[in-house]
């Protein structure tokens, strides 16, 4: 059991079958599991299966690294309790931690603030062979940004031009990427943060702030559906995600990465020291 | 099926059943698999197992880091082909990610040189809540230095006092270390290489380098020798870990690690709001 269709063609922002066109947050249902049929026991049995897929492909990846191979970049975005660190653990922990590096942007600090708003990302991009994950990203500068008005809505606009800007140097060094936003619904998420409410071992990941934030989801899901807008290219496509179902979302960006490294076609480095001898050699020590 | 008896007590270094006496690499079967009695099928059912264990203690532990709680540094030294890429995939590997920092310490830099040799070392140490892993270390500088005589020895002698004082600011400071030597023989690492040098798959993790390294075993086993003996404390323990059956080593390290935490004896942080009153907030919302 497994997907039918391609997540990387069903939930990109731009469908290739709707001539370009755009697709927003709005357009997708949280509660949908596009291109899988089966349920959440088929889907848990996906995850384990495809696991070992991805894991090949990443060492290849990290193989080819020492020749100059590329990298991959994950950045995830959404909306709180939307299932990010399930991501970390479920998708992002079945890789070797060798060849994973991971980066957690969270408010910034003094310092952080005194930069240009892509200074604290860019010693995270990720090293040849590499794949990098951003828990949350420099899109936290055009969306909460956006949202909560932490800078004027000009400097907002321009930033739209610095992402694409940056994303494309990123791609022409040899990185690919691939922009998640993890979609779920209004009410889904009241029902992640009243759970964390309920039980003691939970009371850590809560945050008053949770609350304060659902008074903007609204305006959220715009600065989503602007930022995907503004930065989706072929080079570093977003692709939406629907969250209501954590196991369907931890199968479909597992899929997503899969097809990412599937892309770039590589093999095993080949031998740079002559094999025969070396069998000798070793036979001798 | 698991362990019977504990590997933190059967594979310290310093054994507290010997009044202090210490175990040297040469006194260590590398073949066995002290404290277990199943064989290779039972080894990867407790691996499965005791991961969750694992998991949800350095869950806690992570919870805790907001709050200026420990956190656990791994050091893996080892030999080729010893197994240290697979303690981190498929131990390492079972932590979340977002939780775990790890660093790899191959041949120095030109900056590095220039500098003290814990200089490199130093940004790696893991922040509050985290488990940092080395895969190498500061030991490299006390073991291939002294071996291959890249340091004079008098100044590798001064070296092992600057460690424990290294060590013992990081336990201070609310770090708990857990040392392993993944110990495996000369004729077991023959055939790892040689199953390298068979596979093409396998090419880029071969170096010629590897065999020229084999002259020098025995000088390498009395380079760990003296290191434990000079560096194990009770606040930095060393581990010796049979490593010719990869299983084991897998089982004994990932038991280390949940001894270790387990140890810290960590809660759950309390809320630091009113959870009654949030509730009825988040129903508002």
């Amino acid at each position: 059991m497994g997907f039918h269709e391609s997540p990387w063609d069903l939930l990109r922002a731009r469908h290739g079958d709707r001539s370009g066109s755009l697709v927003a947050p709005a357009d997708v249902d949280p509660e949908s599991k596009p291109g899988y049929l089966g349920g959440k026991a088929e889907g848990l049995a996906t995850l384990a299966s495809r696991a070992e897929r991805l894991s090949e492909l990443q060492e290849l990846l990290y193989a080819n690294g020492s020749r100059q191979g590329p990298s991959l970049l994950l950045v995830v975005q959404a909306m709180d309790t939307a299932g990010k660190g399930g991501i970390m653990r479920h998708v992002v922990g079945s890789m070797d931690p060798q060849g994973v590096s991971t980066a957690s942007f969270i408010a910034p600090t003094d310092e952080e603030k005194r930069h240009h708003f892509l200074w604290r990302v860019r010693p995270h991009v990720p090293r040849n062979g590499f794949v990098g994950v951003w828990d949350r990203s420099h899109y936290e500068d055009v969306l909460i940004h956006r949202v909560r008005e932490l800078t004027p809505l000009p400097e907002v606009q321009e930033r739209y031009a610095e992402i694409r800007a940056f994303e494309q140097e990123l791609v022409d060094d040899g990185t690919r990427i691939v922009k998640v936003m993890l979609h779920l619904s209004k009410d889904e998420q009241r029902e992640r943060l009243a759970e964390r409410l309920d039980r003691p071992d939970k009371f850590w990941k809560y945050s008053p702030g949770d609350v304060d934030e659902r008074a903007y989801w609204d305006d959220y899901m715009d600065a989503y559906r602007i930022a995907i807008a503004e930065t989706d290219t072929e080079a570093a496509p977003w692709f939406i995600v629907p969250a209501n179902r954590k196991w369907y979302s931890r199968i479909a960006v597992q899929e997503l990465l899969i097809s990412a490294l599937e892309s770039m076609e590589l093999e095993w480095p080949p031998a740079d020291f002559d094999v025969e001898r070396e069998k000798r050699r070793l036979a001798a020590s």
